[in-house]
């Protein structure tokens, strides 16, 4: 049979982990997919600060070498920031490729664009790594809430922000001290602005609105905030009255109609369907018209979580291909 | 464009749901699934005994005005107990007819033999009602974890038994009393027997190894019981040790290489991502090899999160049906 040929953009945590989940999983790949997955190319910004890749892969620097590689049907980009994912993701997309993405910050301002890119050229497009890391989010509100509507979205979507949150509560630490200690065990960055301030879990909620709703919220109906400000004392006096402060995002109608999102830390009471996710952990609380409530947990973010949701992106993309033949 | 004409089998409390989901968002399925619903014919045992049915559809006590009938494209069954759901599922296989059904001890012991027979007659089969109610176990696993292996499952699979658990540690009840209440808001019937004994967890837990391990564990290797022999003092001496009580069904390869399942009462820590699945909610918490650890937790019953799971099957077989071109 002949091999699937994928390419990758990025080595850095998790263009590494998909490289890793690819090569270790290869046997299982090829049963579950029908034909080996081969990783013909990775294209990187500087080729002398990668790891050891097997001498079958080109290393390049030039997106040329993916574009130009009528062989290659699927791509991976794991790289951060807008550009120049955006401009790469657009130019293999437009050379007839599937894409499969973890950037969020790239996709929430550009996804609604490249979905209706990859629907023009007939190709796939594959996002679940950009919002709640291992958490398949993206695909079972995708394909698996076809019949509902879904009215309301709370979720915990930063787990960074999460992890200082319980170790403050737990440890009664400042918020200060908690924050060293997640960027010491690697929940952290050294600049973690994005995480603490709430920009992360915004790209995210907008993934998920451009999903669920078809579009994103009235930048003016946001009302946003990160962690900075949660001192220990109000996470001990939450904690008196039988709550926890957890940094939620939601989204929902509102009463006359507009679309609402707030992300901020909330005082949640122990019924609360957010109440009980702890640590690095992400959550996503589902509202749906006919089924009800669904909440769905798991890890948010790290290198094995992301791969395992680009790697499924692509065994449903190929699946996808060889759908059965209609019998009625 | 061509009405999708569907069929139901059965009209109790789930089969109404379906009959209402069908009705009730009967525009909105149109525009997801390109043409209309239409529901074409009503089997039941006792044709007097029915709710009032829209004029158009047929209702009969025959299978086979189901199985004659070419127009029928797909048929919903939501009748209990093995027969005559196992042949009449058979027979419209046999006709090509694609099939959703809810019914979980017939699937439980006939599973295997259906979806070998379903692959056969080139049709689909969805049983995401099944298990779990409303949570889409069935559809994550088989769509969303392809490249994963699950290594593990746990899971609160009988709301019935969650509730009674739930009311005697909030309200320090004896299980006779607690089941008296269940009995008395609907969560439990008249003889319980099936929830209680956790025959009804089991059914489940079959279903879902079959899924995911492609087989059923030896009978011998699995400790099964029910609630009943749970006491008001057992729950408040698991309270006193920081525990709750919950009635958990297991599932994994133990270090000898054998499938081992569990189905009993455990005192669970603080930690244990079932502790704080509450009331009728049922859960299913999965570790699986790349992803690591996933939960999923919601209505484990009812009328419409059953009818959303069999509605959500219905638009996934319909759009595998119509997936697009293959286009490299």
């Amino acid at each position: 049979m002949k091999p699937i040929q994928v390419a990758l953009i990025g080595l850095g945590t998790v263009g590494c982990g998909v490289y890793q989940t690819l090569h270790i999983h290869k046997q299982r790949l090829e049963i579950q997919l029908g034909a080996p997955v081969e990783l013909t190319t990775v294209v990187i910004e500087n080729p002398d600060k990668h790891m050891k890749i097997a001498e079958k892969t080109t290393i390049s620097t030039d997106i040329s070498d993916i574009l130009y590689n009528p062989e290659i049907d699927v791509v991976f980009e794991a790289i951060n920031g807008k550009e120049p994912a955006f401009t790469y993701l657009k130019q293999c997309i437009q050379a007839g490729k599937h894409v499969v993405t973890a950037n969020k910050e790239m996709f929430a301002a550009h996804g609604r664009e490249l979905k209706e890119l990859a629907q023009k050229n007939e190709v796939q497009i594959g996002y679940d790594a950009t919002t709640a890391g291992g958490i398949p989010i993206i695909q079972t509100i995708s394909q698996l809430f076809r019949a509902n509507q879904i009215q309301q979205v709370q979720a915990i979507l930063n787990g960074t922000s999460n992890y200082i949150l319980t170790q403050m509560r737990d440890h009664q630490l400042p918020f200060s001290t908690a924050l060293k200690q997640a960027q010491k065990w690697g929940y952290a960055e050294a600049d973690p602005t994005n995480d603490i301030e709430g920009y992360d879990a915004f790209y995210k909620l907008m993934i998920l609105s451009d999903l669920i709703f078809d579009r994103q919220p009235d930048q003016k109906n946001i009302r946003h905030s990160g962690i900075t400000g949660i001192t220990d004392e109000a996470i001990e006096k939450a904690q008196q009255d039988g709550k926890r402060i957890k940094h939620i995002a939601s989204i929902k109608y509102d009463e006359t109609g507009n679309l609402t999102a707030e992300i901020e830390p909330i005082a949640v009471p122990k019924e609360h369907p957010l109440y009980a996710v702890e640590g690095v952990d992400n959550a996503i609380h589902l509202k749906a018209d006919i089924v009800g409530d669904i909440t769905l947990t798991g890890p948010g973010a790290g290198a094995f979580p992301t791969a395992s949701a680009m790697v499924e992106d692509l065994c449903l993309i190929l699946s996808k291909q060889s759908a059965p033949i209609p019998v009625s």
